[in-house]
């Protein structure tokens, strides 16, 4: 075989590449929003036709929600069956007066730092998916064939939860066994150092609605005497840390463990720029527990966050109202042994036994996973760190990551495949937020990047 | 003259007089939201041309926001000059999905309690506005002139703090001075007891918001590690009251009076049903002061109030985004001396003082007006008090307010002009919330009332 003709064919075809992926970013899949629900059926099509037409057997499977991608291709002869997972549905899109242009009518965009892919999704997950079908592609259009057995696995659910995730996978569990999981939807580290991603945290979501009257009250008629959720909301919240940043849920730091020295040493020599990593969204200090290290912040330690709160009146001018009810989004990014379950038995106790007299508490559960760590024993990843290294002319690091990819503990667990995560996102890419992009250099690189996995691994 | 012939054409001009104020809330003249600019002048055009019509020589006068609404009718004769006083404009009608009509397609419904006139702006303030209007109409067919001269003043941003009042009331100080200030935008005690209220609740508004990163953030990449505006913003909100419901803003109870002992004595015999007031809006504890009556809490205790708050995702499903800001818009009620320019100064500092690095707040000011309390001593409240008595054939009562209606004291202090404050609201009107009402029996009455007030103090 020859990996240089491959990687010659990348080069090539990259303006034919762009363009699928601006043809499959314009497609509105945001799983979370029901009224997307036709533009993630369009999506899973999309995909399906695209991998049809470099012969993947590929074909759309329903589930109770978004429908999952599955294909099959290559030959069974011995060497790592490996499975790629991505997913095709993205986040909502607001605010969208902050975008500066149609997160849906994207395009390739001059920047001072080069060339970037503009658009909702172009980062997660669409561009990073699009990275190894490409690989595939070239691969087989060079080739004749791909280098080993392949599964082809892409779920739209990933930014709701993926509530029909696991009950797929443990349905098609054997259809679905690899002996490796490619997963990549994961950032490099700092900005130009490829790396594997060995650590995620877990994650629990909880949606909170604090109830108080029976209507909307007026502030002048019934201000002081009568109880105000959004109050009761916020002194709830307020009393989710301590003054040092610890999180007060108890049992909350129940199985968090203390970093190994011998980690803590290797994080140190990544030199992280945690000065660079704020800066660069206009902040100077780490804001979070404050006997902790920044990296040590995001890649092991638990969170407690709000992601949303709203309640009252929110409009142009002011309102004296005193709302009926106040609500909040709140996540917890979970490490080690953290079981998410006890956690949310626990917080939900907590703010019971907070509530006053004439409050009651509204839950919504969200996503509930388990943080996960991989071994790196099998030599398949030193190998891909070795084919990361050439063709960043840099090496390549194991990393940890402070989002959740749940999926990597389910590979392990259900399917009995090892997940290997690596991504060529940089921490730039505004994933989630508006203006999300995703850098021309990481498109083509991890094209790159993977035909060269292929061959270290396949060999 | 002859009273009876006035109440008597009141009340066989009723079904008239009800088509008018139904054709008056069909306008959304909503002067908080800039979309409903044109509304607010359709409202102040209707007016106009029903006080025209009435004889009461009327006309529109600009301001810098929306117009107001001036009259002058009748004889110069010695006899007290009253001045009546409304607002055209209404609240917003959101949250929409809770109204059980279109709050401006108005209608009279048949209810347990009664016939009720159901739309926004039917008790506030458009109903009470047209029972004085419609009192001096009749007033006007029965005896060919008015009992006395008369000023109108109408102005369209009462909800939404009164901007152009005050310069407007400077600028046209001599054409305004009356003797009394008619102002019919306060309820009467418990549903049957009419009454003249003497002491109203200052206001102050402030809408802050704490903006720390330039854009929304991932919370799985940068959770933790970054400042989080909702948590910032639940902590100030959450310190603004001790635990025994006290203010703690430094110098907020500077001016704050102690009840005197006489009035405290005639509010106990007023036997407020404070276990009713709550009970009607699904609420039983007085969430207030806890070493403070419920009427206390409503007439002559200050408070601080969170009227509306959002930051972050608030749509369906979830987000993990961690917010670039968060905002609130927060109202105090104030009483007796207190300074509302002092307290926004200090609540500010202590918000200031209160901020971790890289947050920063910003703000908008809304309303500041003092609280006012009214002399009784002219002859005119007693036999204002007596009309009231004579109408409704209980004692009427002088009360406490806890609303705010900053005019009350800015007739006083700029036009030297007694406010003289009686409406026929009920606290069951719904005001600000959806479904607002006004008692057919509170319009009917109100205007029979204002007829024996206009003969009484007029005689």
């Amino acid at each position: 075989m020859s990996l240089d003709a491959v990687l010659s064919r990348i080069d090539t075809d990259l303006p034919h590449a762009t363009e699928r992926l601006l043809d499959l970013l314009r497609i509105k899949s945001i799983s979370t929003d029901s009224a997307f629900k036709q533009d993630c059926q369009d999506a899973a099509d999309w995909l399906i036709q695209d991998l049809q037409s470099m012969g993947i057997d590929a074909e759309k499977r329903p589930t109770p929600g978004h429908p999952m991608v599955v294909g099959h291709a290559g030959p069974a002869d011995g060497k790592p069956h490996l499975l790629f997972y991505g997913h095709y549905d993205v986040q909502p899109v607001d605010p969208l007066n902050l975008w500066h242009r149609d997160p849906f009518d994207p395009a390739v965009e001059e920047t001072d730092t080069g060339k970037v892919i503009r658009g909702r999704g172009a980062a997660d997950d669409k561009g990073q998916l699009m990275t190894f079908v490409e690989a595939l592609r070239a691969w087989k259009e060079v080739e004749g064939e791909f280098p080993c057995r392949i599964t082809i696995f892409f779920e739209g659910e990933e930014e709701s939860g993926s509530p029909s995730l696991v009950p797929f996978m443990e349905e098609n569990a054997e259809e679905l066994r690899a002996d490796f999981a490619m997963i990549c939807d994961t950032t490099m580290f700092q900005s130009r150092t490829p790396a594997i991603t060995t650590m995620l945290r877990g994650l629990l979501g909880e949606e909170l609605t604090i109830k108080a009257a029976t209507k909307d009250l007026h502030s002048g008629m019934f201000g002081g005497v009568s109880i105000n959720p959004i109050r009761v909301l916020s002194r709830i919240i307020a009393s989710l840390h301590d003054d040092t940043g610890r999180i007060t849920i108890p049992g909350f730091y129940d199985g968090v463990p203390e970093l190994p020295e011998e980690l803590r040493q290797q994080w140190q020599g990544l030199a992280f720029d945690h000065a660079g990593f704020l800066g660069e969204v206009g902040l100077s200090h780490p804001a979070g527990e404050q006997d902790r290290t920044p990296l040590e912040m995001i890649w092991s330690r638990p969170t407690c966050e709000v992601n949303g709160i709203g309640g009252g009146y929110q409009g142009e001018g002011f309102k004296t109202v005193l709302p009926a009810e106040a609500s909040a989004k709140i996540s917890f990014r979970l490490v080690g042994d953290q079981d998410p379950l006890a956690i949310r038995e626990s917080f939900r106790k907590m703010v019971e036994d907070m509530l006053p007299p004439d409050c009651e508490a509204e839950w919504k559960a969200h996503g509930a996973s388990r943080a996960s760590a991989t071994s790196i024993d099998d030599p398949a990843f030193a190998a891909a760190l070795g084919a990361l290294s050439d063709e960043w002319q840099v090496p390549a690091a194991y990393i940890g990551c402070g989002g959740s990819i749940p999926i990597a503990g389910h590979f392990a667990k259900i399917l009995d495949t090892t997940p290997m995560l690596i991504g060529f996102g940089r921490d730039s890419d505004q994933i989630h937020s508006p203006n999300e992009k995703y850098d021309m250099e990481s498109f083509h690189k991890g094209m790159r990047s993977w035909a060269r996995i292929l061959d270290a691994v396949s060999r």
